[in-house]
């Protein structure tokens, strides 16, 4: 068993409202950053999990976000790195 | 001007209490995933921006993050990826 380190994104899916970003966007704004067009806010998670390999890590880190991380309703998951640990 | 995709890692800093990370992991041990070690909970921003060059739209993100992204405190930023949208 290895140690691996998965980082993941999780972030609100295309066309559903996302309130926290709009709110970053007009503080930004506000603050003079007058050139920002957009802002999206998901969250990053890092998982460091004990597995044989790093495709059972992976396996397992997409169970975990299926399962309890993302909403499947609402936000979009990405593996967007493993790493050993 | 051109416009720019950029995505920011805020992530608690290492040492910090991270009760959101400590929550995922515990609840993570409930579902059955027991090789869980770890857990932090970060943010994942995206922001974009219109920019002359990829290099000031990176300066101007790394300003938002020291004046309204991160806290300086708790927290620590990186810029995590950079293209034209």
């Amino acid at each position: 068993m290895s140690r691996f380190r998965i980082a993941v994104h999780i972030t609100p899916r295309r066309g559903i409202l996302d309130p926290q970003g709009k709110t970053v966007a007009d503080a930004l704004h506000t603050l003079g950053f007058s050139t920002v067009r957009d802002v999206h806010v998901g969250r990053h998670v890092i998982v460091e999990v004990d597995a044989g390999t790093a495709d059972s890590a992976t396996a397992l880190t997409r169970e975990m976000c299926e399962k309890l991380l993302a909403n499947p309703v609402t936000e979009d998951y990405e593996i967007a790195s493993v790493e050993g640990a």
